[in-house]
C-alpha cells in the first residue's frame, strides 16, 4: 500500500505537489516496482484524505513527464524508469571557492581609467523618450528577430550621419551592427578567407589582439613611429590584413598624417586581398580643431572595413557598435553567416531616433565642450604637480592622454601603489603586445578624463604624484 | 600665385572648411609642389577677401592632417603626401544589385511562424518603470563595461527564478548572459576542448547544427524516436557532447520522459568529458499540467548545461538568454575567454527589476492563458476545416503544433501556394539536417500560434487549406 505524509499547513506546497514528488521518489528509488499498478485516484484520495482532484493533477503530471503510463479502464501503471548512475554524491559537493565572485568595494577610488564615461551628463530623459518613439513606431517588428545585421531604417540613419561626420561613403547593405568592436572583428575574421596574416599597432588594443590568436590567426605587432604604425616593419610582416586606429592611435595618440594614410591604402590597392581595418574607436572628440576625415573617406579601392562605435558617445554599456564592409567582403561574409541577430531592436530603434531628433550630435557637441574642459584642467594640474618630470603626450583629441614620467619606480611598484591609493590607472603594459620595455627608467601611463568628476581632479593627480614618487 | 573661389552665399559651407578642401586638393595633385611655401595667413586672406581667422583655422587643421608643416618663424611647407594609386576610379564603381536588400511587403500576409510572439500583450510600460528604476539604481555603472557575463546581481535574480521555476540548482557565477542561445553555444563550442563529437536531434534547430558545423565540429544528426533523441542511435554516434529540447522537442513537440532522461543523463556520467546542453527554450509555456522539471535539476553529476532564454517570454527582439555552467566548464570558459561583455547593461538591470517586481511572473501567467486560447482555437479550426485528413499532435506545450497532412502536393508546391496565399508558414524541410523525407504523402508543418490574432485565425486556417488543397 502506497502512504506518505502530506503536509496540509497553510504555507504548505500544494498538495497534488507533494503527491507527485513522494510518488516520483518512489518510482525512481524503485520502492514501487515496474508494471505495478497504482491505487486508482478515490482510493489514494481516500488514503491520503486528500481530494480526489488533488490526485488526479498529480497522476496527470507523472503521466506528461513519463513515470507512469495508462491502460484505459485498467488504470495507471508505473514506468519502467531505469536508475540513475551518480558518480558523485551531491552532498560531497561544493562550489569550488576559488569561482566565488567577490563583489569589488570602489568605496574612496578615483578613476583614471580610459574606458568608462561620464554617466552625468548623459540625457536619459531624451533616450527614453526615443525608446518610447520606437515602441510606438515598431511595437510589431519587436515581437521578431531583426535582419541579422541590424534594421534596414536604423543602418540608414547610419549610413547618413557618418557620410557627414566622417566623410564614410556607404549604403545601408553594407553595414554590419553589433554589440561591439570584438565581436565584430571576430565575425569578419571568423570568415574563412584562407590562411590570412593579420598586422596590428603595438602597443594597441591587447584584447583584439589576444582575439585574433585565439582564431588561430599568424598575428603581427607592427611598431609605431611618430606617424602611426611603422610601414617598413609592417610591410616586412607580409600581413594581408592591417588594424589600424588613424584619428587617434590607441593608446599612445598619434594623429595619422595624410602621408601615412596614402601609403598603407597604396600598400592594400596593390593586391586584391588586401584589406584594412579602421578602428575609429573616439573620433568624434577632437578639441580645437575639426574632426580628421576618416582613412574610408580618402580610399577609393573598397580596401577599408570601417569601424564605429557608439560605446564612447552614448554610454558603454549599451554596446552598439558597427563595421562597413567593402562589398567583396560583404558578399562573403553574406554566404558565410548563418544568419542570425545580436541586436537589441528596441535599443536600436532607439538610436535611430535619437540620431534622427539630432540629440545626438548635441550630446556629441555637449559632451566635447565638458571633456575639453575637464582634459585642459587635468593637463593643467599635472604640469603644476609634476612640474618637469612629467611628459604629456598633448593631441587634442580623444578621451585620454598619453604620458611619461622620470622615476625609478618598477611598473609593479606603480600598481601596488595605486592600489593603496585608490587610484584606478593604467600603464603601458596593459598595451604592449610583447613584454619588452624599452626604456625602464620611464613610467608610461594611459591617462583617462571622461569619467573622473572635475572637483577630483585636484586629488586624483595628488595620489599618483604618490604613485610614482 | 594661390587662388581659388570661395562660395561666400549663406548657404555654403564654413569657409575655412572650403579652403582647407581646396587646399587638400592642390596638394594631392601635387599642384603645390613638396616643400613649398604657403603664402602667410593674411596675405591669403587678402586673396581670398576672406577673414584671417579662416585661413588660420584651414591651416591649423592640415597640420593636424599632416597636409603641411610649419617651422617656427619661418611659416607653413606643403608635405611629401605621396601619390594615391588607384586600382579602378571611383567612377566607375557601382555598387552591386545583386546586394540591394528589398523592403518586403508583408502588407495583408498572415503568420504562422513559429518564431514570432505576442506583442500585443506585452506590458511596455512596466518595462520601461523597470528601465528607469535600473537607470536610478545604477547609472554609475551604464558608463562601464559591465561583467563579461552580465552584471552579479543580475545574475543573483536570475538563478533565484530558475531555481523556482525549473529546480534548476546553481550559483550566479554559473551563468553567462548573452545575446542569444546561438552565440551562447558558439562561446561554449569555441573553447578547446580537444576535437569534440557533438550529437544533435533530427528534425532540430538547422542554425546550431550549421553553426556547428562552421566550427569544424563532427555533429551527427540522430532522429527520432517517441520519447525524443533515439538512444540507440546516439550511442552508436560516439559523440561527447549532446544537445537535446527535453521539455518540448523542437519541432516535434515530444516531451521526453523520465526514463530517456536518466538513459542520458547515465550516459553523460559515464566519463568525465561528456557533457548535455538542455536548450530549454520554451518550457514556461506548459498547458494543462505543470512545468515538466529541466534536466539539470535532475543531474547529479554536473553534466548538463542549461540554457535558458527570454526570447519566447518576453520578446524575441531583445536578445536575452543565458547559460549555466558546471563548474568544470566555468573554469575553463574563465581561462579560454578573454573578457568583454555583449550585455547591456541598463537592459539586464531592468530585466532585473521586471522579474523582482513580480512583473514576469505575472507577465508568463497571463501569456499561458492568453495563448492556450488561441492553440486550443487554432487546434479546433483546423480539426473543423480538415476532418480526417488532419494529424495533430497535440503536446500541450509551447508556442507551436506540429502537424501532418495526407496530400499528393509537395514541399516546393506547398511553399509557392503559401507565397500566393500570403501566408507565413513553415514546413518539416526547414528542420531537417539531411534532405532525406521518409513520406511524400505527408506533408508535415510547425505551426505557430503566438503571433497570430484571435480573429485571424480562421482566415489563415482557410487560407492553409487552400495550400494544402
Amino acid at each position: 500500500m502506497i502512504n506518505f505524509y502530506i503536509d496540509k499547513g497553510n504555507n504548505s506546497e500544494f498538495i497534488y505537489n507533494q503527491i507527485c514528488e513522494k510518488l516520483k521518489k518512489m518510482i525512481l528509488e524503485h520502492k514501487i516496482k515496474v508494471g505495478e499498478k497504482l491505487p486508482s485516484k478515490r482510493q489514494l484520495a481516500n488514503d491520503l484524505m486528500v481530494s480526489v482532484n488533488s490526485v488526479s493533477t498529480a497522476y496527470e503530471q507523472l503521466l506528461a513527464e513519463g513515470y507512469i503510463y495508462t491502460i484505459e479502464r485498467k488504470g495507471y501503471f508505473v514506468e519502467d524508469v531505469g536508475n540513475f548512475i551518480n558518480k558523485h554524491s551531491s552532498e560531497d559537493y561544493q562550489f569550488p571557492k576559488h569561482l566565488k565572485e567577490k563583489s569589488i568595494d570602489k568605496d574612496g577610488w578615483l578613476s583614471l581609467s580610459h574606458i568608462n564615461t561620464d554617466d552625468s551628463m548623459f540625457p536619459f530623459p531624451k533616450w527614453m523618450n526615443s525608446q518610447q518613439k520606437a515602441i510606438y513606431m515598431h511595437k510589431n517588428e519587436l515581437s521578431q528577430i531583426s535582419h541579422p545585421q541590424g534594421p534596414l531604417a536604423v543602418r540608414e540613419t547610419i549610413s547618413n550621419m557618418v557620410a557627414l561626420t566622417r566623410g564614410v561613403n556607404c549604403e545601408p547593405e553594407q553595414i554590419v551592427i553589433n554589440t561591439g568592436t570584438q565581436p565584430l572583428i571576430q565575425k569578419l575574421m571568423s570568415m574563412q578567407l584562407q590562411n590570412i596574416k593579420v598586422a596590428v599597432e603595438n602597443p594597441g588594443y591587447v584584447r583584439i589582439f589576444h582575439l585574433l590568436k585565439s582564431l588561430n590567426l599568424e598575428v603581427s605587432p607592427i611598431s609605431l613611429d611618430n606617424k602611426g604604425i611603422n610601414f617598413k616593419e609592417f610591410k616586412k610582416s607580409n600581413s594581408d590584413f592591417l588594424i589600424v586606429t588613424p584619428s587617434h592611435q590607441f593608446p599612445t595618440g598619434v594623429i595619422m598624417p595624410i602621408s601615412r594614410r596614402i601609403e598603407i591604402l597604396n600598400w592594400a590597392a596593390m593586391h586584391k586581398n588586401r584589406y584594412i581595418i579602421e578602428d575609429d574607436y573616439d573620433s568624434e572628440f577632437k578639441y580645437g580643431t575639426d574632426n580628421i576625415p576618416s582613412l574610408q573617406s580618402l580610399d577609393k579601392n573598397n580596401r577599408v572595413i570601417y569601424i564605429g562605435s557608439f560605446s564612447k558617445t552614448l554610454l558603454p554599456s549599451f554596446r552598439i557598435s558597427y563595421m562597413i564592409l567593402p562589398p567583396k567582403l560583404l558578399e562573403l561574409y553574406k554566404k558565410q553567416y548563418y544568419d542570425w541577430s545580436e541586436n537589441n531592436t528596441l535599443h536600436l530603434y532607439a538610436l535611430h531616433y535619437f540620431i534622427q531628433s539630432g540629440e545626438y550630435a548635441k550630446h556629441i557637441k555637449r559632451m566635447n565642450q565638458h571633456y575639453n574642459k575637464k582634459r585642459k584642467y587635468l593637463i593643467n594640474e599635472l604640469y603644476l604637480k609634476f612640474k618637469k618630470s612629467i611628459y604629456i603626450k598633448d593631441v587634442p583629441a580623444g578621451l585620454h592622454i598619453f604620458i611619461k614620467f622620470n622615476t625609478n619606480k618598477t611598473y609593479s611598484e606603480i600598481i601596488e601603489n595605486a592600489q593603496q591609493e585608490k587610484l584606478e590607472i593604467y600603464t603601458i603594459k596593459r598595451f604592449l603586445l610583447n613584454d619588452e620595455l624599452e626604456n625602464m627608467n620611464n613610467i608610461q601611463l594611459v591617462i583617462g578624463f571622461a569619467s573622473i568628476k572635475e572637483e577630483d581632479i585636484s586629488d586624483a593627480v595628488e595620489r599618483l604624484y604618490r604613485v610614482i614618487y
